[in-house]
């Protein structure tokens, strides 16, 4: 609709546009802040729409309410949009918008799915959003979500930063844009991810399937936060990402910890002894040949690294941490593989905590992957690593005669996808050109980095579309993606706003 | 009633069951046995309805209905009953019962309250009693609670075997000798204890309180389970217990495991680390100065352990382990202090982990004393083990500026109640007459060892009311004590009721 009613002035546009792009870009940029800044009360419930919706992977109905609500904002902004699916996995959407006589093809990615939550972390519901007045950590406090607003606010909900607020930036930008009648430098296509949280299993079929329709000159990865100097960031990479779940196990029931203290395999020891050997408190791996694969960073991306701004005091402050876990600045360590204890669990603890000697102890194990790693090599040197502990390994809950015959039994949950890291050269020219249409937004503070911490399945869609990716997050460093509270500041979603705005326009 | 009933028949056995205490002894275990095999239906009805009530100790009303519903039982089997309180703990049930002419006064123990359950882990509600045709670990199916029953049929129910079943049995072996009008050989005392699962802190001040009442010239214990060969047990101690919470502290908030990992520190890690610091997987303890105070046992419980059927292989099969912690056989391990993990919690495990770094990581650490070991002085070793690993030391969670201030904070929670061990010596003399009271009814096979694994508040008792104590357990091994589908075996509830009958009226 707001497309249709636009389409005299876009007519109009088009050719000035087209021959003034640096002027285009500084337009695009006012045109967007003016508009947002007369539609932030509109664009606010746009977001809290989509972020009401349940969205983890597994939760099929969700994921697909939310897929049906996506593609429902779509076709009024110009696009053609449809659902992509392969194997019953969650939908992906994809959508294609073309600018007459534009020569580069740029596809914006982002997702919809978020991360599990447990709900009584939270101080509010995850899929209720709530505006607060600063993060909760600092004692934020819920305001009316009523323009005006502050633009340090925050809103609060599952995939507010992580990565529902690229949906909402680029429509709003295409909206502001279209009411301007400032046409597009590129064809635009989007494709929205459901499933990025669980690994994207099914996103290679995807794309193998459609490999014309995903065609591009770059995909532009919009996720991840920003730098935590709050300056934009552009990056050349991710890490791969797995993780597994671990059970050993004690006696066939729970013992009395008298009785037997002292007797009985106490499941919880095993298992601490079992992770300290794989993992010590510096982040070091100490799985022998977890390295082998290991590409070092090369001199340019050391150099990117060392250009950035530091940020570790600040952070080590921000986060009430009396010293990081390692000597590396963070931009650094994030270069090196990474084994995360995402959970561990046996028994009870307080005054729910019983004086009785566990059944069995679960840790789950997240994996950050470097280049070249591959999640089969690593599984096999853990495995080695587990079986050179003394442990029987299995992968289904041991039957009672396999806990008779073994000493040790470690089950082994490998069910989670995986996916290996990706890094594009730093001096690859699209790439450029967009970091420069950035670093001009940002007044010449764009912060260039060889690889975020964090992970996408960069590698296996560069292997399915042999594209160029680029990685352009918006979302504000502290948005506790992944956790409890997670939110978005609003600065940051109205800045997206002006970058995407300055992208399609000028690239 | 039933003893106002019988009161004829009482005063006109007296002289003559006091003239013959061996036939007495056999008379009143056939007497028990007989009134017992007539009333299963009755007495199994009223296990289900004691056991039916919750009894965590500290959830106050159902504690209170717990101690007013045993109360009630006692004025008709001729005991003067009361409540003894202090200082608003549970209540401790009392009762007394003279004997004309007896020289002997015997108080027995007993506790109503049970340890805390996380039900989601029980096969059935822990406070709704069901019968079962074994243990639940071996498939044991719900059976009708009616008579005639399975001697093997065990009924499950927090407290079934820890430690209500001494109630049900000492009541019914009064009501059989009663029935049966044979006189007891003692002034019989109860008390039966409220908190004993929460370390009994008020009950130095209940027996301080009321010293002249609780007089007597032994204390027996019921409590804890028979030897693992199935065999009646007498033990002349029990270790001491304690236990403390220790949390420990990554970032104020939630991290993304990508952006942060290999940087921020990761509070499982650091608690795991900690953990290995204090105890190693074979059970023993690494905290400098941990054994100072203990005394080493003596050549004649070296001997009574020797002398102890073997049960170790027996017990390696029943429980499904490889092999057991240690080398040394379980009566001899548990002679040892033993440091038990209770529990740990951090983050989440299986389909619920997020792929992030948890803000904090919490164990729960059962500790058990051997003589001479104090609670406080373990507490000082332990804290200053702590310390010496680089942590500071806090007992309320952490402020900001405290998290800020120090790199590795540990919370520490001392508040569970704790007691010494307590040991008799193996000679004497009234513990030998009981013990030849019960090995006579157990066709020689008792067994005596030095210790119990387990804990009771004995040392407390012992300083209070300087009397010996014994203790004399009746639950199966297997009974799942402070697990999940804890049980009592019917079989040994029939059992307890003859030694019961045969103990009151010998002695």
């Amino acid at each position: 609709m707001r497309l249709a009613r636009n389409l005299p002035f876009i007519l109009a546009l088009l050719l000035t546009s087209a021959a003034t792009p640096t002027a285009a870009s500084e337009d695009a940029v006012t045109i967007a802040r003016e508009w947002r800044k007369s539609h932030e009360q509109a664009i606010v419930q746009d977001f809290v729409t989509l972020l009401s919706i349940p969205n983890v992977a597994s939760d099929t109905p969700n994921i697909r309410r939310n897929a049906e609500h996506i593609l429902s904002l779509l076709p009024s902004r110009g696009f053609e949009a449809r659902l992509l699916e392969a194997d019953g996995g969650p939908p992906a959407v994809f959508a294609e918008r073309t600018t007459p006589g534009a020569e580069t093809t740029l596809l914006i990615y982002a997702h919809y799915d978020g991360q599990p939550v447990n709900a009584a972390d939270w101080a509010s519901d995850p899929w209720t959003p709530v505006l607060r007045d600063g993060p909760v950590e600092l004692g934020g406090e819920p305001v009316p979500l009523e323009a005006p607003f502050d633009p340090e606010a925050r809103l609060f909900a599952r995939s507010a930063g992580d990565d529902k607020a690229p949906v909402i930036a680029l429509l709003t930008a295409l909206d502001a844009l279209d009411a301007a009648g400032t046409p597009l430098s590129v064809n635009l296509k989007i494709l929205f991810d459901g499933e990025e949280e669980a690994g994207s299993p099914h996103l290679p079929a995807i794309l193998e399937r459609h490999r014309d329709l995903v065609a591009a000159d770059l995909w532009l990865f919009c996720d991840g936060p920003m730098h935590q100097s709050r300056r934009p960031q552009i990056n050349y990479g991710v890490r791969g990402a797995w993780g597994f779940g671990l059970t050993v196990y004690g006696a066939n029931r729970p013992l009395h910890s008298g009785h037997y203290g002292n007797w009985a395999p106490n499941p919880i020891m095993r298992l601490i002894e079992l992770i300290s050997s794989m993992r010590d408190g510096e982040g070091n791996i100490l799985v022998a040949g977890y390295g082998d694969e290991v590409v070092q960073p090369s001199l340019s991306e050391l150099e990117a690294v060392n250009a950035a701004p530091p940020v570790d005091e600040g952070l080590v402050r921000e986060l009430g941490i009396g010293a990081p876990e390692t000597d590396d600045r963070v931009e650094l360590a994030i270069m090196r593989p990474a084994m995360n204890l995402r959970g561990i669990r046996s028994g009870d603890v307080g005054e729910a905590a019983r004086n009785s000697i566990q059944t069995e102890a679960t840790a789950s194990i997240g994996l950050r992957l470097v280049p070249n790693q591959t999640p089969q090599y690593l599984r096999e040197v853990i495995e080695r690593h587990i079986r050179g502990q003394g442990y029987h390994i299995v992968y289904t809950p041991p039957t009672a005669a396999e806990r008779a015959e073994h000493d040790r039994i470690a089950l082994l949950d490998w069910t989670e996808a995986g996916y290996p890291a990706y890094r594009a050269p730093m001096d690859l020219p699209i790439a450029q050109r967009v970091a420069a249409i950035v670093d001009a937004v940002a007044d010449g503070q764009l912060v260039h980095l060889p690889t975020m911490g964090g992970s996408l399945p960069l590698k296996l869609v560069y292997e399915a579309v042999e594209t160029p990716i680029l990685i352009l997050p918006i979302a504000n460093h502290d948005n506790n993606q992944h956790g409890a509270n997670e939110n978005l500041r609003l600065q940051n979603l109205w800045d997206a706003i002006e970058v995407y705005a300055a992208v399609i326009t000028e690239l």
